[in-house]
């Protein structure tokens, strides 16, 4: 079974539901990303903080899977398992499971890199950071 | 050379744009959508309209690639081509280009279904008010 | 001292902030609403349930004072006391405060009126919701 | 009669509107907002370039009249005129109309101060721009 670094707890808005009456497609990537944010927190980073120094974390690919609809209301859980490819690239396998059953919402793979002032940099400054509370990054 | 079905012109609003000056990556999904809805309007069809008449337009997967970010004002082009793939699977390649150096900034591959009530029907009905404008959708 | 009917605590998400490293003013309306909403949760009432019953709570004037912008990762609290304003507008007092320090943020007026099938009606089927579980609106 | 500085065409876009099937609340903050900050570029300026010289527009009150919801794909106009109230403080009368037949939608008083480094400055630096291209902004 696979095992997440990070797990979040959120609730459905009714604004980020639209006509149809069910979550809007690019909200979860809002879900998805807000996870990983907090994830960030965990280790004493932050986003914000991090932009300020220079440094910036950039999506650069999304792949979401969307399995089922979120809808007002819904209670549900954003979950990460973060790893490395090659020397760059950090890749977040990411789920979205409605919380009173589980039920599989979206799975997503996001792709990030960092950069400092605009050029990519090795992610080893986070990396040690989350090593030091005790989270390793599996290569994939 | 790839020709597209539908182009639509754009332009950052500020507020689209986060911490870090650009684009939040949610707001490519947002301007990729309002494309697809704007091409259904060629066709005399609306995306509300259809939802009242129990027919619903769902996305199931989404791959985006984030090649360089939009900034505040620019003005960019967002184009799509269409495909069928199998019996249910309609496919949108679309990509969002800066408009004065066509700068590719965002290349996306969405895959939609067609529910009635629900259920996963043939985009048949879609692909019919396309064909009177002229417009044909290659198996892909 | 101004006693609240209900209290929502809620975390900024970096996404809702804008170039300005501070929460755009746009979404203090999102959180406002999202508070009222919780509101009708509490007596059993839901914004998507009452429309798919025809009846809309609907916004017809909002007075919001700015003042003190909101950070990423701020914790803070969404408060408001309801009452009502002759046959059919219900008064919204709402507040935001930061939660560490009490400062205040955003202090809202937000008149709002029930329609049902698109005509005004009475707010007393809301209201009598509200009672059962001991909750009073003043004339305001 | 009274006369507008700016006026901005724009078309609502389906992910902007709720379950209820209009255009959610806290959007119109966002047209008038964008409405403002175009505004803006007639005299050379934006929001994201002042920003980085320590100079922040800042909305302080927000009084929005909500008349009549704006639907999927509807075409609209937003208009301000501008003044000045004390030494320190710009208003903004602003409204939206739906384009087809001119029915107004939204009218809103947008009160805001400019910041250097965080603390009020005269918005003179801004007015001056603005006189260059003949807009004159009285005392109201």
């Amino acid at each position: 079974m696979k095992e997440f670094d990070f797990e979040l707890e959120m609730k459905v808005r009714d604004y980020e539901c639209d006509i149809q009456g069910i979550v809007n497609n690019a909200n979860y990537q809002h879900y998805l990303e807000h996870c990983r944010h907090r994830f960030l927190n965990t280790a004493q980073l932050d986003f914000a903080g991090l932009h300020n120094e220079g440094i910036d974390a950039v999506v650069i690919r999304a792949e979401l899977d969307y399995k089922f609809p979120l809808r007002p209301n819904d209670d549900f859980l954003v979950r990460l398992k973060m790893g490395r490819q090659g020397r760059l690239r950090m890749i977040f396998d990411q789920e979205i499971v409605r919380k009173e059953d589980e039920k599989l919402i979206v799975k997503a793979c996001i792709t990030g890199v960092l950069t400092k002032n605009g050029r990519p940099v090795s992610p080893d400054i986070l990396m040690e950071k989350f090593n030091r509370i005790g989270i390793e990054f599996p290569e994939v």
